[in-house]
């Protein structure tokens, strides 16, 4: 039986369903692979449950998750503590051979990453943020001393496409020495959401309202509607291509101009209606050539950039609706036809697997 | 520096393209992964030529693999020497922690494989037949002794969908709990370029003429419209699902009627206009429902079936032209969209480059 100790830092959503699949799984994953998954600790920003071996029991990581879910912070319940540095979670919680995993949406955790990765320890992260910063700490997550890619100890797939393999792809074919031409997609379920609704013929403001009040959004839309969280999948992209770009190399064309960044919440909720006509007038012309509107991705070695793109009707993109995500990767050997990645590439249950098929990938692989 | 000492059995077109893309990449695989593949001993069905450390050297292997496509067995060639029994090529040439690659495409090398697994070495297969044998057999290539996945030891992406990461990904989804419902797809590069033809209303035998004059159909071309080459792939799924399935157990339709059956490739290509008029009328009856045929397998916990199937000219199978293959899985996270896999599913250079991809995850993994 191969044991890999967890530490989940980041109890929200994604966390949460994490920690209910892992309890659910664990006798399947006991029996099919031999491979034991204690959770020895949680942390969220205010502070941590847990120590080292045996772990939490699977009934005090439910009880712990549904109080959560109720809002209660971990450093207020009973056996929580709260935390000095993000880096103390893994030094007191961590023994030989842990898995530390990020499910938070936090810059914060990036000491407590490379302290990991410093005690040999294995990291998987959903959150892409500590990737997205210098590509010289992206260099220090992902590869090792010596300057080879680090994989054995370090997986990141559900940062991009929530569960869909993108990553994992990505790395089958470099890895083989595949000459990768170019990676265009669709990266977020929520402009996806956005830009099915403009096609229905959905004014502007209406669809964003809508995904606002559905919680498709997060609690600032410009968040989404700005395009930082696809230009943050499109770099993570171009990095695992080799390419050495920062996030300023990323040219990002927003869903709304610059004038409106300022406004409170409920000013930019108020003033959407002022972007309907644009939005109207673009869909119209699209549609009067057989296209729409699509919120496109595009990675090569010639650039990086993310924003609304006319595509054809009939093309993949074009066909694509809802939150679904589309992936086409161009190259070498899948030349002049991509391959192609296509499912669902949002949502907190997809995103948890996607995180716990990393974990087990680092349970079949060897810790260098 | 990892060094994972390669014996590659069969030299035919997809172990040669192997052989040359493992020379080419030799250097940025040293460089961006510190991992070393020394070709100790190829062999082909006559003999071999290597043995342990240090290997062939890459102006050896390109000589060797150019007088064996002049057809020049290897037992002829100069250092080359016949063995007696498959496994002789373990015994002789794979030194510890070895890689055995299965490029044949025949039984004959199940007892090399066996022992290559006795010996803890690791194996990749390009070659179906192994594993869509008995499950009994299956289990011992694919299972550790404990019963569980022995992904650490074996890998055989190539198997189905050439290059296209169809069963790394149903291990993802597997692995993490995912319950599978239902695969469906298009696995014979062959099959599409014939119903493609017939779509474009080319006649039944003037399509197949054309695919075995181009050499995209086997010798006789009735090893590809038959469907077994399909129904192996679509064992492997299944049994990738868990499914205990045999080949008896596959609903496998052929293109061609039982009567057919006995002739031999000469007879049975002059009588290929018999079957025109059939595809003409099923085509027709097709098109005037919106409707296409193609070659569809599907795998389910309720049975294993492959055959030519009428669907959606707008479906993403319809909409699938010439060689490529499709796969769609549909599961708990990937439903009711499913996880879409698209792109190049046949090729020598495809393949040979999902066979380096399955070399290099060995490579990133622990042999237990």
């Amino acid at each position: 039986m191969t044991s890999l100790p967890l530490v989940i830092m980041g109890l929200g959503s994604v966390g949460r369903a994490l920690t209910a699949q892992i309890v659910q799984q664990r006798s399947h994953i006991r029996d099919s692979y031999h491979v034991d998954l204690p959770v020895c600790a949680v942390s969220d920003s205010t502070g941590l449950i847990g120590t080292r071996q045996p772990g939490l029991t699977d009934t005090e990581l439910l009880q712990i998750c549904a109080r959560k879910a109720e809002g209660l912070p971990l450093a207020q319940m009973e056996g929580g503590r709260r935390w000095t540095a993000p880096a103390d979670v893994v030094r007191e919680a961590a023994g030989p051979g842990s898995v530390v995993v990020d499910c938070t949406a936090s810059d914060a955790t990036v000491p407590a990453l490379l302290l990991a990765l410093e005690e040999a320890h294995g990291i998987v992260l959903a959150n892409k943020k500590p990737l997205t910063q210098s590509g010289a700490l992206y260099q220090q997550l992902t590869h090792d001393t010596t300057g080879a890619w680090n994989l054995a100890r370090c997986r990141w797939e559900a940062t991009v496409g929530a569960g869909l393999p993108v990553i994992s792809t990505l790395h089958r074919l470099v890895s083989s020495g595949d000459a990768i031409a170019r990676i265009t997609g669709t990266f977020s379920g929520t402009l996806g959401y956005v830009m099915t609704g403009l096609q229905r013929g959905q004014p502007f403001s209406q669809v964003v309202q809508e995904a606002h009040a559905q919680g498709y959004t997060e609690p600032d839309p410009r968040d989404d509607l700005g395009g930082v969280d696809v230009a943050r999948k499109a770099l993570i992209l171009a990095r695992g291509m080799g390419l050495p770009l920062e996030m300023a190399d990323v040219t990002v064309t927003g869903l709304y101009p610059e004038d409106l960044a300022a406004l409170s919440v409920s000013e930019f909720m108020a003033a959407l209606p002022t972007l309907d006509q644009t939005y109207q007038q673009q869909c119209a012309a699209a549609a009067r050539q057989d296209q729409c509107l699509r919120y496109v991705a595009v990675v090569s070695p010639d650039g990086l950039a993310v924003g609304p793109q006319t595509v054809a009707l009939d093309s993949p993109l074009g066909q694509l609706a809802g939150t679904d995500n589309l992936v086409e990767i161009s190259s070498q050997w899948y030349s002049p036809q991509p391959l192609v990645i296509q499912g669902r590439g949002a949502g907190v249950e997809a995103t948890a697997a996607g995180v716990l098929s990393d974990i087990m990938e680092l349970a079949f692989t060897r810790f260098r």
